[in-house]
Formats: C-alpha cells, sequence, structure tokens
C-alpha cells in the first residue's frame, strides 16, 4: 500500500534526520544496525503467516498453545545463533533483553521466567558441581525451569513464604511441602503447563529447627511423558489483565523428596548429617534484584516510546473537527490539547531512557568496586534503583493510557496495540517490588542521608537545604529546574524526617513511627526520584547535544525543555512552597509550554520515526509506518472469526425464538 | 463456606449500621429493596450454572454466542415484567438503566443499544406515524436495532459524516452509499451480528442540495433468514479492551434504498417532491444528549464503589509484612499508605454520586421549564453534564486501577473483577464525548459567563472572583475549601479569557485563537467542574447528615472532610496561587489526612457492605462478600479448560522436539 500522504508531507517537512535520531536512540549505529538484524532475522521469516487469525480472537487454551508454538519456533532460530558473536554465551540477562528489545518476546513467553529466573538462580546460587550438573542442560533448553518464590498467601514479605523444605538425614533428602492453601506457590511464569523443573524457595527445617528460606531445585514433571510428579499439583492460574503468554503457574507439594544435593548451596549449606552452614553476607544476591530493576528502568522508555509513536503517527493521519468553521478539518495533531498529550510523553521516552543509563553506568561502576571489596555505593544503587523502577513503570503506565485515549474510539480496540501494551507494562508496576514498598525502601535511605548527606552524590543536595525551610532559587532552565526538585526532594525529605523523629520521641515503635509517616516517607523518595531523572537527563542531554548535528541538538534540547517545564508544572504546589518562584514566572511556564510544543509540531513524526520501531513490533493498526489506519482497522476486523460466515449459529438458537415470540407468558 | 474471620471482625467492629448505609446510597428503603428484589430475580436464577467456564477464558466468538444466549434469557425474564409495576412501559432509558444497575447487563450486551438508542431515536424523532410502525414492534425485541452514527473516519465532528442519503422523487426513496471506506459505520452496539435494524445518520441529499445530517430507519438483515440484504457489507469490529460483548459493528451500503417514510421526520421533512423543510430549533434532541451524560454520571459513582469494596475487603483478608519487625503479619488495611490509596475513593464514590443527583435535579428542574418554553437552564446545564461526565468518567478510570493496583499481583488476575471493570467505565471516557471535547464545550460556556456571571448560579463565583488576582480567603472546613476551589476556578477562567482576548486582539481568528488557548481553556472547565462538585456534595451532605443516626452523620462528614483534604492536596498550585492559604495551613492538611484516615478505618468495611454489591453483581474472587479469597482465585483457576488435562497437546507437537534436541543444526 502507499504511505499516507499526510505521514509523507510530515516526513518530507521535518527538520531532522530520524535515521540520526534513531543511532541515538539506539545508542550507536551498531546497536542500531544490530537491532535491525536481530529484528530481521526473528521477526520477518515469514513464520507468522501461518497465524491467520490474530492473537486477540483467540480463547486463553489456544492462545498458550500458539505461544509455545511461536517461542519453541524462535527460540530454536535464537539457539541457531550459538557459536556466532550474536549470542550472549554467558550472561543469560543479556539474552532475556535481546529477546525481549528485538520484540521476539514482547509480549513475554512461557520461556521468560526460565531464561531469567531459572537459569540465573543456579548460576548465581549454585555449587560448581551443581551448576555442571544443571546449567548446560537448562541452558540448551533441555530442561525449563521457573522461579518459584510468590504463593497465593505471600508475595512482598518473603520471610513470610510457608512452604516448608525440611531435611531428612536418614535418606538425605529434603521432603517439600505446602502446609495450606495460602502457601500454594502462585504466579511463577511457565510453570502452568511449560516447565518441568523449578527453583522452590521454601523454609529450610533441619535439626528441629527453621532456618529461614533457601532455593530448591525441585523436579515438577516427567521429562518424558510431562506428567506431573507424584505429590505435585501443578497447574496454571487462568486469564490476566496481560502476559496471557507467560503461562503463570502453582505448585502445590505434597511429601516430595529431593536429594540434598538440590538445595543451591553456593552460599548457605545444609551437610549429610543436617547441620546448617550459615552464608556469609551476600551483597551478590542483593545485586541481582537491583539487576533485574535497571533493567526494568532501562527496557520501559522503549514502551512509552512504542505507545508515543502510535499516537503521534495516528494524530498525523486522522483529521477532524476544523479549528475555524470553515477551515478544512486539520490533522488532530495540529490541535494544541494534542500535542499537550503526547509531546511530553515523546520527551519523557526519551529522558526516561537517559536517566536509566546514568542508573546502568552507576550499576556498572559498583559492580566493578564490589570485586575490590568496595560496597559503599551499593546502598545508594539499591535505594535509587528502587524508586526509578517505581516512578518510571507509574508514568509510563499512565502514559500509554494517555496515549490510547488521545486516539478515541480507535485506541480501544486490541489492533490498536494500546492494550496489550498496558497490558504489559502495568504489571511492571507490581512485580519485582510494589510501587509504594520500593519507595519506602528508598525513603528509608533518605532517612539515613538526612544525618549523612555525604554518604553520595546523589543525596549531596541535602547539604544545600539542609531543611525544610531553605528555599530553592529559582531560575527557569532545565538546569534551574532540575536544581529545584532537588529543594523539594530536600524539603520533603526533611518533612518526613521530622514527623518520624516526632513520633519516636513520642514513644512510638519504630516500625509504627514508620507507617504513621508512611505517606509523608513515600513522598520523600517520589520527590527524591523525580529529581534524580531531571538532573540525570539534563546532565546526559549537555553531553549528547555536542555530538549531533546543530538541528537535532535543538531538538533534543527542545524535549528537555519541555519534559522540566511539564514537570515543573506539575509540581506548582511544591516549587511555590520549597522555591522562590513568582507568580510572573508561574505564568511564564505557561507560555514556554506552548512555545515548546508549537516548534516540536513540525518535527514530531521524524521524532518517533527515530525510534525505530518495525511494524512487527509494534503490532498496531494505529501506528504502521505507511499510515493506512483505516485499511489496517478494517483489515484486521475481516480476521474475525465471527466474520467468516454471514450468521452467526447463535441467531437460529436463540435470538430468533426470542424475537418471533410476540408476548411474554405472565 | 465460612465467612473469614478478619472480615467477621470488622463487621462486628464497626461503629456504623451498613445497612443504614445501604439505605442511604440506593436512595431510599424502596429503592434498596426494589433493587434487591431485581438482583434476586434476575441473577440468582441458576441460568448461570450452565456456563462452567468463566467468560475469561472463552475465545472471541465464543463470548459473543455466550452473551446472545444469557442476555435473551434475561431480556426474556425482563418481558415477562410485562404488565407488572417492575416494568417501564415508556422510558426505555428507564429500562437500560434498570438492567445496568441491577449488574444484568454490567458488562454491556448485544441489545444495550437497541433499547437505549435505536428505540428513543424512534421515540425522540419519529412521527407519531413511523412510531406506530416500529416502536412497539422494536419495544418488543420482534426487530433488534441499533443505532449508526460514527464512521470509520468521524466521530467527534458529526456534520463531518460521509455516508450519504440522496432522495429519488422517481420512486419517491432514499438511496444510501458508503462513499469510501472512512465512510463505513462502524462501533455501533451489536451491529455485527445481532440488529436486523439499524437508525444510519447520513447527509441528505435532495433536489441536488445537502442539507446536513438526518438520521434514517435501514433494515440491515432479513426477518426470517437473518442473511445481510442486498447492498448491505455489515459485521463485526473485533476484540477490544473490553465491552467484548456489546457486538459492536461496521457496515458498508451500495445504493441501498429504503422508503421515504424511513426518514424521521418529527422535526425536518422531506416531501413527495424532494422539497426539503427544515426542523423548527430543537432543543429535544440537544436535551436527550444531556440526559445520556447525566445518566453516566449518575452510574459511574457505582463502578468506582465497586472497586473500591473489592480492594477493601481484600485488605481486610490480606495479611502481609509486619509493621514492628516482630508484631505478626497485619491486615493490609493497617498500612496507612494503603489507607490512603482507598479510602478517598471510598469518599470519592459518595460525593460523586451526589453530585450527580444535583446535577440529575437540576436536569428534571429544565426539563418542567422547558415544558413552560423556558429555556435558560439549559445551557448551563449542558456546560455542567459536558465536564462532569469527563473528569467523574477520568477519575473513576483512574481509581479503579489504583484499587487494582492496591491488591498487588492478585489485582491483574481477571478474577479480580478489575480488569473487566476497567474496560467497562475507561470506555465512558470517550463515548458520548471525549475529554478535552466536552471540557472544550465548558470551557465556551465559561468564557460567555465571564461578560455575565449573573447567567447562572452554578458561574455566580465569578462575581466574588472579578479577576485572577482577587485572592480566595481561606477557611479549612469543607465549605471553605469549595470557596477555595471556587476561586481557583474564577482565576483560571479569567485567565484563560484574558489569552483568548489577547489573541483575538492580536488578530487571530477565534479558531484559532481558541486552539491556542485551548490548554487554559481546559483547565478553566476542569476547575470548574471541582468546584461544582465539592460544593455540591458538601451541601447535599450538610442536608444529610441530620437525617440519619449520629454514627453514620459522623461518617459521613469524615468522607466529605477526606474528599476535600485529598482534593486540597491534590491542587496546592492552584490553592497557593489563588488563596490566602498560609504554609502553616498546608501543614495541617497532612495532619488532617492522617487523622481522619485513622478515623475511617473501623468503619471501611462496614461501608462497602453498604454499597451492597452482591457477589453476582461483582464478580470478583478478591471481593466476595465471605472474604475467602484464596480459596476463591484457585476454584477460578481450576475452572481453566488448560486445567482439565495434565499435559497439554502443545508438549508433544512443538516443546518435547525442541527440548530433545540437544544441539543447534548451524
Amino acid at each position: 500500500m502507499k504511505v499516507n500522504s499526510d505521514l509523507q508531507n510530515e516526513r518530507r517537512g521535518a527538520g531532522i534526520n530520524s535515521e540520526e535520531f534513531a543511532v541515538f536512540w539506539n545508542d550507536g549505529a551498531d546497536n542500531l544496525r544490530e537491532k535491525r538484524w536481530r529484528e530481521n532475522y526473528f521477526l520477518r521469516d515469514g513464520y507468522e503467516k501461518k497465524f491467520t487469525v490474530p492473537d486477540s480472537y483467540l480463547s486463553h487454551k489456544e492462545l498458550y498453545e500458539r505461544a509455545v508454538d511461536r517461542m519453541v519456533h524462535r527460540f530454536q532460530k535464537y539457539r541457531e545463533l550459538k557459536g556466532t558473536k550474536r549470542y550472549p554465551e554467558t550472561d543469560f540477562y543479556d539474552s532475556v533483553r535481546l529477546l525481549d528489545q528485538s520484540g521476539v518476546t514482547s509480549a513475554w513467553s512461557p520461556f521468560t521466567t526460565h531464561l531469567s529466573m531459572f537459569v540465573t538462580t543456579i548460576m548465581g546460587q549454585g555449587t560448581p558441581e551443581q551448576q555442571k550438573k544443571w546449567l548446560d542442560r537448562a541452558a540448551n533448553c533441555n530442561i525449563v525451569g521457573t522461579y518459584a518464590q510468590t504463593e497465593l498467601g505471600h508475595g512482598t514479605f518473603v520471610r513470610g513464604l510457608e512452604t516448608t523444605a525440611e531435611y531428612d538425614p536418614q535418606t538425605k533428602e529434603f521432603v517439600l511441602n505446602t502446609p495450606t492453601l495460602n502457601a500454594f506457590k502462585f504466579w511463577p511464569g511457565g510453570m502452568g503447563l511449560t516447565a518441568n523443573y523449578a527453583a522452590v524457595i521454601a523454609q529450610l527445617y533441619t535439626q528441629g529447627k527453621c532456618h529461614g528460606v533457601q532455593s530448591f531445585i525441585v523436579q515438577l514433571r516427567d521429562e518424558e511423558t510431562h506428567m506431573p510428579l507424584p505429590g505435585i499439583t501443578v497447574g496454571e492460574i487462568g486469564p490476566k489483565l496481560g502476559m496471557n503468554e507467560v503461562n503463570q503457574g502453582f505448585l502445590g507439594m505434597k511429601n516430595v523428596r529431593i536429594p540434598r544435593e538440590n538445595m543451591l548451596m553456593r552460599n548457605a549449606q545444609v551437610l549429610e548429617d543436617g547441620t546448617f552452614v550459615k552464608a556469609p553476607v551476600s551483597v551478590l544476591t542483593y545485586g541481582t534484584m537491583v539487576y533485574v530493576r535497571v533493567l526494568i528502568v532501562q527496557d520501559i522508555s522503549n514502551s512509552l516510546a512504542k505507545a508515543a509513536t502510535i499516537a503521534t503517527r495516528y494524530s498525523a493521519v486522522r483529521r477532524q473537527s476544523p479549528i475555524d468553521p470553515n477551515d478544512k478539518e486539520p490533522q488532530i495533531l495540529d490541535h494544541v490539547t494534542q500535542q499537550n498529550k503526547i509531546f511530553p510523553l515523546i520527551a519523557k521516552s526519551v529522558i526516561f531512557k537517559m536517566s536509566g543509563k546514568v542508573l546502568l553506568d552507576m550499576y556498572q561502576v559498583v559492580l566493578r568496586d564490589i570485586d575490590e571489596q568496595k560496597f559503599d555505593g551499593l546502598a545508594d544503587l539499591h535505594a535509587l534503583s528502587c524508586c526509578l523502577k517505581a516512578i518510571t513503570s507509574q508514568e509510563t503506565s499512565t502514559g500509554i493510557e494517555v496515549c490510547r485515549l488521545a486516539c478515541g474510539g480507535h485506541g480501544y480496540l486490541q489492533c490498536s496495540g494500546f492494550p496489550g501494551l498496558y497490558g504489559v507494562v502495568t504489571a511492571a508496576a507490581t512485580y519485582e517490588g510494589e510501587h509504594v514498598i520500593l519507595l519506602l525502601q528508598t525513603a528509608r535511605y533518605l532517612m539515613k542521608a538526612v544525618r549523612n548527606p555525604d554518604m553520595s552524590p546523589t543525596v549531596a543536595y541535602l547539604k544545600r537545604y539542609p531543611d525544610s525551610r531553605t528555599l530553592g532559587r529559582w531560575d527557569g532552565s532545565a538546569q534551574g529546574i532540575a536544581e529545584a526538585f532537588e529543594a523539594i526532594a530536600a524539603a520533603k525529605t526533611h518533612t518526613a524526617f521530622n514527623s518520624l523523629s516526632r513520633r519516636l520521641r513520642e514513644g512510638r515503635k519504630p516500625g509504627q513511627a514508620s507507617n504513621e509517616s508512611s505517606i509523608e516517607l513515600v513522598a520523600a523518595a517520589d520527590a527524591h526520584c523525580r529529581a534524580f531523572i531531571l538532573r540525570a537527563g539534563q546532565e546526559s542531554m549537555e553531553r549528547v547535544t555536542g555530538t549531533v548535528s546543530p538541528a537535532l541538538a535543538a531538538v533534543l534540547k527542545d524535549l528537555l525543555e519541555l519534559y522540566a517545564v511539564d514537570a515543573a508544572q506539575k509540581s506548582l504546589g511544591d516549587l511555590l512552597r520549597f522555591t522562590t518562584i513568582s507568580q510572573a514566572e508561574v505564568e511564564r511556564l505557561q507560555v514556554r509550554l506552548e512555545g515548546v510544543l508549537s516548534r516540536l509540531r513540525p518535527n514530531a513524526v521524524a521524532l518517533v520515526d527515530g525510534f525505530d520501531f518495525p511494524d512487527e513490533v509494534l503490532r498496531s493498526a494505529l501506528g504502521a509506518f505507511d499510515g493506512n489506519v483505516y485499511e489496517h482497522i478494517y483489515e484486521d476486523a475481516m480476521k474475525s472469526p465471527l466474520n467468516q460466515e454471514p450468521v452467526n449459529a447463535s441467531f437460529h438458537k436463540y435470538l430468533k425464538p426470542f424475537m418471533k415470540s410476540n408476548r411474554a407468558k405472565l
């Protein structure tokens, strides 16, 4: 099909080269080339043609079966990369990212937990012998595992898990049990029908004492028949808001015996006689949790960019409502309210990506330090990874819905791509740490930082604002707004600290005092995070703009300006309380907002083109590169199984008898 | 099953009688009794038992077929009420509400558009002869219709519709055509496979001239065979984010001829020779649009109350994370952050309901006035109905997601009820007027009110704040906060007015000036709406608290306090700019928030019990009255078709060959 003429005009009229932006967005020309190679290799081999009906029409069961078909095919292709430079031999997180970022597992898959959690748990917690026994088979997918931690009754509070593993020195086995319904493992990805092994987290009992949670490799299903083994009750947990391909499952165990060697013993150990040997304090496990959050932050900006791409292209094609009664209907992207919905989210995608990258750099420094037995950066990194994961996943979820609603009724169609995208992203607000729980972790760090603001550069602003009454000096530049957000973060941190201290002085126990102050603690962590994002974005942008063409540099600066002004407007109350901003300066923000929206207008399509999502990844009738929106919507509808026959059977069975019977049988 | 003991304790310990709250919430004991009768009659007749697999497991096609089965059954029961006082003979909106509010069509149905739009269009726009011809058959469901206005390429801007109806005086027929793909009717409920008639909105052409859009009754399908008639292309539009039972459809027409009498001619007419007779200006059509929005506002508070019910009950049952390390795990409802997520939404449900009722009362006054040819209240009502529909649907959508996320992973399950509820409610943010479009309608009214604040009591506050510099006097009472929100609304209205005036002075055309000022116009309408809601809520609450027991009155006052304090905290920037609030008073809001949350804690479960949603309406494993949360989740999962066989066929077909093949075939 020909490219829609409005989109053609947008592309012709843009002031930036979208290829240059694509190179920037993908961290360099090499990465971009590799990404395109992968997308082509995995997604453009014609395999999808066998699926004539789109996924969204399928039943829950059909969708699972298709997911297995599709993923086996793609993982087979992935396996075929072995021995090439494109196959990451050791870093399995990199595998997951590679597959996920290429859109290969964009809605996740029954194998995701196997690679990202099962394999890595064995790597992180298994002894060399244990790794030898399982790692190769697992990496080859000769066995498929899952990671079984969460239970029906316990998620956040890991120490509360109820599954037990009791050591029997007679047989040198652990006996695993699920004592109550609440203790059923629930949510592990791929556990429903795919996995035949699991890393099970259970309370270890030996010599009559509980030693807290440990990890155990449990075989769930026979390797030949796939039948559940004796004592194992396993199944899938049913449909969810999204990610239904993941095949999340439940697991109950009744006197399931596993050899002693199946407890992962790199850290803690149980000796043959049942003696428990404590683990040395491990920063590595801690490090893994941090790393997963760093990755989530990295990847989430991609999801927001996808949503912005769909909404921008659709808004360039859709024409509606003349601006003046006698004009012709404009592209809805010319309505300023529409720009104000979408453009701040383009800016947010870019700033989130940049601050995620700063976080990743910090992680790599901390990792190097740990190798040299220096652990001081870890607490700071942990605190940042918590709040960044919480805030970016929340803002991205909200942003996707803003984009969907900006596309009106058609955004509500599954074929718009928004519902699927939202389902995946909003899950990230819950898994790997719930929003408030994570912010409270960050707040705990901030409460320490109040007493010792020298502990890290990321909290050094507390020295400039040593109490909640020192006002930030307002200066409208992006740098000045970043400074203002640090003043806000400092004030909120001091406020929370003061509330907490007062309650402790009044005699509350620490937990009770924290609980009563928790709204303010969360607010402090939230503000700390927003200050970090803006500062990281602003500093990165300054570095970057010197390395690109003047045209792109100007647009990037505008994106920073938009992000900063939008953030400032949304935090007016805080600015007025904690900085010197004046009424006139508040009003000036509105003028700047309107100015930057209008400057970005001509480059909006070129920017989202530069996010470089091929149609196979975007999977949106509204966001297709060719802009033939209505044709794609209609095509998708015509694939409906309900449209394959002119009259549905329910007409004869239910409808006609009802419509023909003239009266009630009262 | 026994009721969960935590819930039992909550109910025993409550300070209010939830039955008294239920009477209040349902507008009196009679209404409550009727509602319960209906729920019992429609939903507890055992018919649902035949559906052994929950809806969420079905394919798109299966779900439609079940929806027809279910709805024919319920509408048959509805029809059987004819001749009793329970059957609303004339007011079909009442029918729809009756069915919807009872949960009978809670996820909407293939018949909803028939009753709410097709039948009412004939009533409103048909001549007495036309009503005689179609109304009885339609009301009996002997024919099932739909309302076909929206096209693939046009929604908001009705004048831009492209479907044509050209009068042929030779045969005295209209010839209907769909000139382009963009002109395909798209979205009408029930049109896909259910309806055999439609009220089609098309551009009328006669005597070589276009006379704008008119309504035409078009038969789509044969009444005996249900086959599409010649020239008709009809089908369904595929899966959506929600409301998949509605069977929304598309329609293309090619030279479809209908008799002249099929144009609805109560207003405009086409005479036999083709002469067009203009309609007298009709306030009635206008009135219908207003009424639909009034109903949406009325009903939406119910959806928010449902979400709050699920989240509150789950939070009373779920135990997690000790507050002090050595304590046992508390109900998560004892975590203050959890209270701060859910309780403001309980308050919001109640305040939205009350302000919706004030709007309904206004509507009834306006209706009476219209009968006496007094039209002055109509513009005001229109403006209010626009912004209230926009704001309440947006806040309710957001609120449902807050509740879902407050339930952690389990909230993500379809069986939590949240995804279905969200799908229905978020649609209300788009249909019957998109959010921004509606707010701009309200803003247009406010721009007139600036020059004439005497035009209605709802804008009289503009007299007290004649410019954006007159500060509202801060007084922390609920009444004072309402006053403060009026000061904010006035300031924002003046600001938008000034921007608009400036741009006009600078020579912009009116539409262009409006577009450039649209962000501020939307902000003004938003503020106007929030001021109205709080004022209406506060005044209603004052009236109500005198009529209930002191215990309930105290709790209702706390709900108002919570709503007002929460709203104030979320508008701090506006309060600091446009009222005299001091720093100390801002800080005091936090103390009040923490106080009211803790006062409401003991009555939270009793309150949501009083919303009186039976399990058949709530349809939530997390929100069931008995609180056996984990049992219900597990039961639901066990119904999965994937759990009916121990090994899925995909293992043998795809998984095993892949897992057993040891190496890539490089």
